[in-house]
């Protein structure tokens, strides 16, 4: 898969978080490219989100740069938002741009505070050191307890040529629905208007990061950015914006599910169906409910096909139904038909439970049309070890 | 602690769960009481719980006997009501009261058929064997991962005599607030009019069941009944009913603190206080925030004084303040002013943290009055321990 045209790339060691790996990076266009953003809906925001909604409202959705850092929030400091304002200030002087055309991303530890002359001292390395190649880096550095860099890209043919995209994000824990969850950054080289690209990732967003949790908390610092910059110099007309949409919608949901694959401790990546709700939103409070329900990923953790639980986390989920025309599947076995038992071997399901992905379908019979897919993981001791000494 | 008169007790093993302890539990009132109940508001009801809705609305509040089983929660089952309802016939009959004066209660695992012939077997000897004075049996019987019988008495002087006030639940997961958390059970010998009682049991509960979570989970089978026989033989004035009701308060928040204390795998008990939000619901909601945060539990367990965490959760609650404005105490230490880090020695606190209580107060300052008390416990491998493998 090739990169999108335009971008470029750098990591260095800004000596951030105490190991010694990369925590600060750097993403620019070399064209003015349009952006559009989504932040967390913590009450509580970093200064990072909030010189990203500043910036972005002065330029008009036009962005050159965004400088990210791991191993620090900046959030909840004395000094955050000068932090923010300054090493952006210094990233926009370095590479020749306007102040209001550099976004800042950070995640990492809340409460202490971020060291900005240890960012600008290494911008003048980490610009220099900036390579179209380099998308990986940039991946690696942003992580954080996360085990694994997190990237999905895509090709789209377009009728006057081809276009790109590439995203990359990052998260592990922290993570619940109703928003731009965690970091995560798409890139095309389509050109795609400010308005177009908002209503996109309005749309990608519901039906990716927005479906996902791994423990049910909500970070502070959650950003996810699409950005266009038209480097590929394909025109683009309505029915290629379409596909444009439909491609940076596909790779929004690779990431997402990246993130619940990489959960915290998790061992298996979880896939919730919800159908036969009285609309869609029932639907997604319903998958939400057995996503977020400790019992139900503890019994996944376990590999027991504990469907009553699964039954009574739908019950929670606020939302009329009536459990006796409820049938459940766990890995395509029916283990309740209409609220009850149905048979199945539990010494089989068992087994087909041990691998790494585990598939629940929840159907209410009637004429509900409401569906929801969402995406979780299981709950185990690692995530809890991982937790508990996340500072030490 | 004297119990309160006219009541007795008995425990059986009938066979329902797998190791041989006693799972069949008795309470009988000589005289015909004045009850009172509130019950899950899980969309999936089990058995038990409609059928003690339908016989109090059938009596008009009036109960003799309250027959409970724990091993099996008899709810999404073929036979569940049928086996609700033969069971209570068959108390009924044995102790010579109406079939609508018995009242049901199970816990156990979800979707397994019940088997009434076990408990209608076993009642003769359970009957037989009821005693004044084997109130801890009871307790001791309806445990499923509880690690201790939970109990609490009071004693009320009244002007013209003495009433007495014993409670009993049970409670270790599956436990979240906003309705009767799991089952309880709380009598007195007092003469209290139903309406009385009724609002009595919703006051109590909203003060301290209803301020309770260990894992966010709504079980199927919450219960909790309050029963006044007058057996006491004291009557009651408005003024005696105010200290009664301050007692069963009292006996209600004993209970409720005893289910967080033996919180599956938990090792700390924490209080959490919150004051200055803008209503008393508004501090309520940020208590729960926080008592939810698998995040905050976690770094509980771990002794981490990471109030980046609380605040975060706090955030999420879904409650407008102003985070520049929240203090966070922990132990009694100051660990965050204004929204920023205050000066605190970290060792000292983390040894702090590691006793057995662990108390957090999140304060807002400015005009709000509104305050909430909430009680939870740590989150540690043992809780994932316990639930991977319940049914195994």
């Amino acid at each position: 898969m090739n990169l999108p045209l335009g971008y470029a790339y750098a990591s260095t060691y800004a000596g951030i978080r105490q190991a010694e790996k990369d925590d600060l990076a750097l993403i620019v266009s070399g064209l003015p490219a349009n952006a559009a953003a989504v932040f967390t809906r913590n009450r509580v925001q970093a200064a990072p989100v909030k010189l990203c909604r500043r910036h972005l409202k002065l330029s008009g959705g036009k962005v050159g740069a965004v400088l990210m850092n791991a191993g620090n929030a900046n959030c909840a400091t004395r000094t955050g938002d000068a932090v923010a304002r300054e090493t952006a200030r210094a990233a926009a002087r370095l590479l020749q741009l306007q102040a209001v055309q550099v976004l800042t991303a950070s995640t990492g530890v809340i409460g202490v505070e971020l060291d900005a002359g240890k960012i600008v001292k290494a911008l003048p390395r980490l610009v220099a050191g900036l390579d179209p190649a380099r998308f990986d880096d940039v991946a690696r550095a942003i992580m954080t307890t996360d085990l694994v860099p997190k990237t999905a890209f895509a090709e789209v043919k377009l009728r006057r040529g081809t276009v790109r995209i590439a995203g990359l994000t990052k998260g592990s824990g922290m993570i619940h629905p109703r928003m731009a969850t965690t970091l995560g950054f798409v890139m095309t080289d389509a050109h795609v208007p400010v308005a177009r690209l908002r209503a996109m990732l309005k749309r990608g967003v519901e039906a990716s990061y927005n479906r996902l949790s791994v423990d049910g908390d909500t970070s502070t610092n959650d950003t996810l950015l699409l950005v266009a910059n038209g480097a590929a110099g394909v025109p683009a007309e309505a029915r290629d914006l379409a596909k444009v949409e439909a491609a940076a919608g596909e790779v929004m949901r690779q990431l997402a599910q990246a993130i619940a694959r990489d959960g915290e401790g998790a061992r298996k990546f979880v896939t919730l169906e919800v159908t036969g709700a009285s609309s869609g939103g029932a639907a997604l409070k319903i998958a939400r409910a057995i996503a977020n329900s400790p019992l139900v990923k503890t019994a996944i953790a376990g590999s027991d096909p504990n469907w009553g639980r699964i039954l009574s986390a739908a019950g929670n989920a606020g939302v009329a139904f009536d459990p006796a025309q409820a049938d459940i599947h766990m890995q395509g076995v029916a283990v309740c038909r209409r609220g009850l038992a149905a048979p199945f071997s539990e010494a089989d399901l068992k087994r087909q439970l041990d691998g790494a992905e585990c598939e629940i379908r929840f159907h209410i019979r009637g004429k509900g049309r409401g569906a929801a897919r969402f995406w979780t993981c299981d709950l185990t001791e690692g995530y809890i070890r991982i937790n508990a000494s996340y500072r030490t």
